[in-house]
């Protein structure tokens, strides 16, 4: 099979990469062609026996969705967007590439099919950005999408798309919204939920991290290794068990602030907990107020779709997979 | 204060313009100027002492929309869409239409701001298309937009779209699902819903009506006169008493077709109810069978907006409205 992944560099992306050339195959079928996209040149990955395109392109520049989707990949994955923090900063920016982009992808399958049957697998990264304030306790698989950003609008306009190109049989999509992912490795980004993950990246690696809300701030968490399993699920889930509403709340472990720190402490100890530096930014606080903090992602759970059920383990598959088991 | 009506030849635009020249004036301002635009050549209102432009513009033309606003409107409604069956038929002129032309009119306003301070009135007609079975027995306000057809789908991105320019502060928008209208005025149009108004509009004035779906169907109505005052009332309304969710399902009333007929039976004998024709379509069945049918509408309703409550009042205001008081 030939997988096109779109949003190659990102975190989530490489992962995603070196877990299906780790298992050279997925579903029962081998993968003989990897497609690998970002607006940054992707790593071409080591240890690929089939054939691999690593392609700079702006998914929202006419034509580029036409040149990726006139190979016929079997597996689509969308990954790329422009994170929540920028789309909020430039709103022309953040339309054109989580907007359009989708758009213009979804389009270029629907294009494709009417020149010549075709209708590959597709499965779009949403987010739980979606959601807005105010929430119930746990949000469950019928509360409504009112999203309180532009990236959660983009990300919304998304899904309702997915569903409307798959029920018509343009693609076989499939959305899910992920979690915050914690602990991204790597250096912090402009996502404004970065520092989820950065106050317990940094301190597990001796460097000082900032922490701009209060400790009792709850939010709904997944690691890196568990987005990788929602979307290799995804990809091979028979779609007639999931029906028209084809987007899914993805699970996850719902948190304190406070619940991470203590996790922190029983792993890495106190000299970890004490790089934590307290600096209230009103900027993020005000964002992530209007974000979930708790779940009930029963259609997901019922699917097959699995992730971790507390932060020490959260904390252990960054320090396995990152650290090489150990804390620096 | 100039008012401009996209969508101002169809059946509710129409009915709006009457009432809007009627009064004069909107929530205690005089109306100096009206700008009636649609596909198909608006009629020039009988009896109104301001300015009246009359234009054929369809909005999903380039520079179309950015002309309207240049005249910068202090309220706008926007009618404007391609109906559903029609929309279901031609998947591309649905989303060109539907959706193209209200981001295009989005983004004129927000371009229109940007070169001087500009945040207008802006009143967008939803529909209750945006919901999808299975539905719970009424849809309250939490309730997701999972719509199953391409028109539910291109309401709830224009939806999603509002609430975001919104909050952006680019206009002060609001959007409003309306019930099916029933009983709609003239013939009947492209509309899968159009059988809910014909099987009772034709039998009053002595014409045979198709019934295309079992009598146990329900479904949820409002008259043209209610749908009217819904747009007055959003037009000055409070939006802060709103919040940042700005689109509100609208009152109705919850009626199975049996019950039509009864009270069709009840203002107009049996010899109406003999003009309906029971011919069942499986098209028409299976859209029908994904709409909804009965609401919550408790926020609408706590911010003032009301409807009718029986199907006898619904024809009464029909034979008011419509035929002079008296049945033909």
């Amino acid at each position: 099979m030939h997988v096109l992944i779109i949003g190659a560099a990102g975190m989530v992306g490489s992962k995603l990469i070196g877990r299906l050339v780790a298992d050279g195959g997925l579903g029962g079928r081998a993968i003989e062609a990897l497609t690998l996209v970002d607006v940054m040149p992707p790593a071409a990955p080591a240890g690929f026996g089939g054939k691999v395109a690593t392609l700079t392109a702006d998914l929202s520049q006419p034509g580029a969705a036409e040149k990726l989707i006139a190979a016929r990949p079997d597996l689509i994955f969308h990954l790329a967007a422009i994170v929540s923090g920028e789309a909020e900063a430039d709103f022309e920016k953040g339309y054109r590439i989580n907007l359009d982009g989708t758009r213009d992808l979804f389009e270029a399958i629907r294009r494709e099919g009417l020149r010549a049957p075709y209708r590959p697998r597709l499965v779009f990264t949403s987010s739980i950005a979606v959601f807005g304030a105010p929430f119930p306790e746990k949000i469950d698989d019928n509360f409504l999408s009112t999203p309180l950003t532009s990236y959660g609008t983009q990300k919304a306009i998304g899904e309702l798309l997915l569903s409307d190109y798959a029920r018509r049989g343009f693609f076989d999509g499939i959305g899910i919204r992920l979690p915050t992912i914690c602990i991204r490795p790597g250096k912090p980004n402009k996502a404004a939920s970065g520092f989820f993950s950065n106050i317990l990246r940094e301190p597990l690696s001796g460097i000082e991290a900032v922490l701009p809300v209060a400790e009792t701030v709850r939010h709904w968490h997944a690691s890196p290794r568990a987005a990788v399993g929602f979307l290799l699920h995804a990809a091979t889930l028979d779609l007639a068990q999931v029906g028209p509403r084809r987007n899914l709340s993805m699970p996850g472990l719902s948190a304190t602030i406070g619940e991470q720190i203590e996790a922190l402490r029983r792993v890495a100890g106190e000299k970890a907990v004490k790089l934590i530096r307290h600096e209230p930014d009103p900027v993020i606080q005000k964002i992530v107020a209007g974000w979930p903090s708790n779940f009930d992602p029963a259609r997901a759970l019922s699917l097959g779709f699995r992730a971790e059920s507390n932060f020490d383990e959260i904390i252990r598959v960054h320090i396995e997979d990152e650290l090489g088991g150990r804390i620096g």
